[in-house]
């Protein structure tokens, strides 16, 4: 697995949810300004039909009523492309970091925790055993 | 909806991902070198457990042959992290644009396809009809 096949495998994922997310948020708008187009667009995107994108989109734009609001979620997956991205290598980053110390933590407090008794029984590892211990 | 939510939501979603890859990984890897692993790590991550990355690493931590898998994943997921993180946005916001460029092209088809007959019956209303008729 080469990295930029794990890259293009995860941009399909991110685009997929991104896709989601615009639909979410048509839905959303519609439900103020035009309900019934509002529940149509939920009820034909239920069913796991958005977990490819592209092909919910081409099946949408043969909707008579579906031209439209493709174009529109379209639009609103491209501008949340732009506005998301600069942040999220850094929070992606950052979020396996944090979350893989914190797993190797909670590791660490399990595997010194169960045989207290064994602790500082000799004072010349107190050191490291305190580093070690929880 | 704000952009830094759905930035966070996102990120989210990659990194169930990448654990998700990493674990792939480490099945292939086990393959080769250890076996019964392999064919226990596979069931294990069966039936949906990689939902949730978090959830998952945590689970199999407490499994007595999980441990070293839990940190071994952690290291592997970090590791894609770091590689295919910087050519992310650009994948995505090209894969995008893409995409919804070759929607609307489909779409323009569509829209100038059917009533031949139609188009370019009045030259100087050709503009409007090739893009608004059906």
């Amino acid at each position: 697995m080469q990295p930029k096949d794990i890259a293009k495998d995860t941009a399909k994922v991110v685009q997929n949810f991104l896709t989601y997310k615009a639909v979410q948020l048509v839905i959303a708008q519609l439900a103020e300004t035009n309900p019934s187009e509002s529940i149509w667009l939920r009820q034909y995107s239920s069913g796991g039909k958005l977990r490819d994108a592209e092909v919910y989109l081409r099946d949408i734009m043969s909707e008579p009523r579906g031209k439209e609001l493709a174009l529109r979620i379209m639009t609103v997956r491209d501008s949340m492309a732009e506005q998301t991205l600069e942040f999220l290598p850094e929070i992606i980053a950052s979020g396996v970091k944090k979350d893989n110390l914190a797993h190797r933590r909670h590791l660490l407090e399990r595997l010194t925790q169960s045989p207290d008794e064994t602790i500082n029984l000799d004072p010349s590892e107190a050191n490291s055993e305190t580093e070690d211990s929880d």
